[in-house]
């Protein structure tokens, strides 16, 4: 415990162990935690909760940023402490329950839930757990390695618990750029018009007297896991890079292209990696998370800015960049995720935007949530905000997997997260089809042509020659649209028997 | 012919008869043309081009704003005058076409036409045909009934060619507000923080020496057919007005609500005229288009302002309204539809937005687009730009039609144009769910008690209650997902044989 992080001094006697803070989570209640995609999240009072609902009838509605580390999501599922658990996660233990149908799992766009909070469109959040580097001398609350929807939570709760955790250090100071969004009918622009403007505060603002617990923890977030590079997404990689050059020199893009989104995971990885050794100069990022490739390209000097609402980066990486942070505050900043993902800053920034599909369709569509149809895996995320507004969406998609049983592309995706209107790009190991304005049939055959797996291109032409022949203006045989998944139920394999 | 409707007398000398303007148009050109739901479209040059195509080789690709009037879609399907057309239409005989593949069509949310022909994601316009009131002493274009896409399309031409239309006042000047969105990487924000707040000039400018033709003609307006009410709209409109009454009284909503978005049809008149005899007061608009029941709002008190991209009104409400425009000139405006439709726009004022499904299925996902799955209708138009980013985003249909032979609440929708991410209240005939904070589960029983038609609830019942057995966060069985518009096509009914 390290009373000195808390500046704002009668806040000193709110400090608590985790055991009493926790007390003031009842059931039924809703509570709305930070943490984004494993950063910045609840060590204490989670974990605790997930404690006390092994014991006791204690079930919540669990609002976040994103995704939670420590497994908390999967101690929380195994214990039952769940009603409803919104907006976004990754835990192969929550999954599995979420699919079972033990508690309720919301969807959402990482950028609504705030908006939905303020409009009174969910359950209003009784307790915020709001993870702290630590209290400033005028009692305000300074994040750690996420932002989320942590303001949002703090405003609108009556109880706030406050975490301080010193595995960071208070020179984090600085990096956050806190605004909310203001309500209904008074609502103005998010001032943001380059990636490096700042419109809001360095800490959380909130009445000092709904803080009504402080603990401490010196947990560190969970490391990211870096996926190294492997031959599929090392082709995927190649073809966006190849593809963004020949842009550049066709003049449709400079050569510091345009704010660059990646969602996580392999191939963004592997993209954003393949900028280093490329020609490209003076790029800069406006993502939802800062991952290990994002300050590679600013260590070696390719990357002049990157905005997003968290970090979440390797062991090595943290290290490097919070043992150092001053090098990196005036090239860096986090905003809460109904920013960093609002569909006018998108817009008018111009985003690249690259992110991961399970499957999409020959259309078009893209499935991002859903195996088979009815299993989530982790959710929409910030997907939809960039796909919608970007100014290029690209969404890429190994094009076959599990020894090639598995087809990614599909005659009709098995459920739909993006539509045709809102996918510009679409790359495989294969190829990379550009679907800007064509009309569905033209865009069946490029993708055909171009990302699908040689074993399924003939059953694709196939499919779709039969489909033409009936007609429509996006043909289908809707008796067989979904019969690959189907198949795949069935038999283990999308392939047709011969 | 008028020569004194055009002020800037240096182009006096451009008049040309429709013939000679015509001819400006060459085979695979590209035509960007004014033209938003039937208003300000194009009555002579897009005419001729259909009577040239009968007769000689000339394909173009033809963009407009939306829809058009005079059957000239028609006329230019049925004369094989196209090689390409966006962003929307109605046209029976061109939507037949389309789904014959005889030329191709893109469905686009019309926001994004002008957009995506800024990034150069389009053809590039090389003639744009402008429908105008008069030209301004300074050479400003002023539009008549819409706005659409044609500052962008006169800004991109090189050749522009102006249609005088006289049966339009020249007192229409002032009720336009006409600005470009701005180029990357300077887009700037679309600072319209209320419905009534103006960004942009009173006509649109270009370089004068870019208008090549100047064409007069005097056909009004095709005149909007106005359906009257019927059992159903009407039971429609009570349940949305009976809920907003609600909404109002738990304080969620002022007693002026927050500006309403209203598609083209049935339910949306039916739902605003209601609001003529309701308590509501103080209403304002941002929409695409302004209809009869507006200016019926507008005169009996209950709206203060409205602003969309057109005026599409019957010839009584035309007379009324351009018989006496100054009356209206502080309380409409009408705006460019990246403007009118604008993601930013939409989600600061808060709008509530009313549009119109093909089907809808259990989890809330719409399909605003195609039947039977392959055929286009007419296109998403503006209902992906309101639903995304609207305060409420409310989509309505009849609970069954056809004898009661096609349910449009179905196990999994045809097509997709709505992801249930995008869906908060979803009515029909028969009642009306709210989506909102719902899970995938909660959603479908809510829209089975309340939406779904007696004849198919047993049936949907049994379908929802078998999948949820099969596990999921989004219970379906996928074999039998779409096996309810199959049933359609083979038998004629969505019923299951007894």
């Amino acid at each position: 415990m390290s009373l000195n992080r808390i500046k704002f001094r009668k806040l000193q006697n709110k400090v608590a162990s985790v055991e009493e803070a926790v007390m003031l989570i009842k059931n039924n209640m809703t509570v709305g935690s930070s943490g984004f995609t494993r950063a910045g999240d609840s060590k204490a009072v989670l974990p605790a909760i997930a404690k006390r609902a092994a014991n006791e009838e204690l079930k919540i509605n669990l609002i976040t940023g994103a995704s939670l580390g420590q497994d908390t999501d999967g101690h929380l599922a195994e214990n039952h402490a769940l009603l409803k658990r919104l907006p976004f996660q990754v835990d192969p233990v929550m999954r599995k329950a979420i699919n079972k149908g033990e508690f309720y799992f919301i969807d959402q766009h990482l950028s609504e839930t705030a908006e939905l909070l303020q409009n009174g469109h969910l359950p209003r959040i009784d307790v915020a757990v709001i993870e702290a580097a630590f209290i400033t001398e005028d009692g305000g609350i300074v994040p750690t390695t996420s932002v989320g929807n942590s303001c949002t939570f703090a405003e609108q709760a009556e109880t706030v618990i406050v975490e301080i955790n010193t595995s960071v250090g208070e020179d984090v100071y600085g990096i956050h750029d806190i605004c909310l969004s203001g309500k209904y009918p008074n609502k103005r622009p998010f001032l943001v018009n380059k990636v490096d403007d700042r419109i809001g505060q360095q800490a959380i603002y909130i009445p000092t007297e709904k803080i009504k617990a402080i603990v401490f923890t010196d947990i560190p977030d969970s490391p990211a896991a870096i996926a190294p590079p492997d031959e599929k997404t090392t082709a995927i990689s190649e073809h966006i890079l190849n593809f963004l050059k020949k842009e550049v020199a066709a003049g449709h893009l400079p050569k510091n292209l345009l704010p660059l989104q990646a969602g996580i995971g392999k191939v963004a990885n592997a993209v954003l990696t393949g900028f280093i050794n490329s020609d490209f100069e003076n790029l800069v990022m406006y993502s939802e998370v800062l991952q290990d490739s994002t300050f590679d390209l600013i260590d070696s000097g390719k990357m002049t800015f990157a905005s997003a609402s968290s970090i979440t980066v390797s062991e090595e990486c943290f290290n490097r960049v919070f043992s150092n942070i001053s090098k990196y505050k005036d090239k860096i900043v986090l905003r809460p995720q109904n920013i960093s993902n609002a569909a006018e800053i998108i817009r008018r920034l111009g985003i690249i935007g690259l992110n991961t599909a399970i499957e999409f369709d020959i259309y078009g569509n893209v499935n991002s949530t859903h195996t088979g149809g009815i299993n989530m895996m982790n959710g929409i995320g910030g997907s939809g905000d960039f796909a919608r507004n970007a100014y290029l969406s690209i969404f890429v998609a190994q094009a076959a997997s599990k020894n090639n049983t598995i087809s990614h592309v599909v005659p009709m995706v098995s459920h739909h997260d993006h539509t045709e209107h809102d996918v510009d790009i679409i790359v495989t190991d294969q190829g990379l089809a550009d679907l800007r304005g064509l009309a569905p049939r033209e865009r069946a055959q490029v993708i055909i042509d171009k990302c699908v797996h040689p074993d399924y291109k003939a059953q694709m032409q196939d499919y779709f020659d039969r489909a033409k022949e009936r007609g429509g203006h996006t043909p289908h045989l809707i008796e067989e649209a979904l019969s690959w998944h189907t198949r795949l139920a069935q038999t283990g394999s999308m392939k047709k028997q011969q």
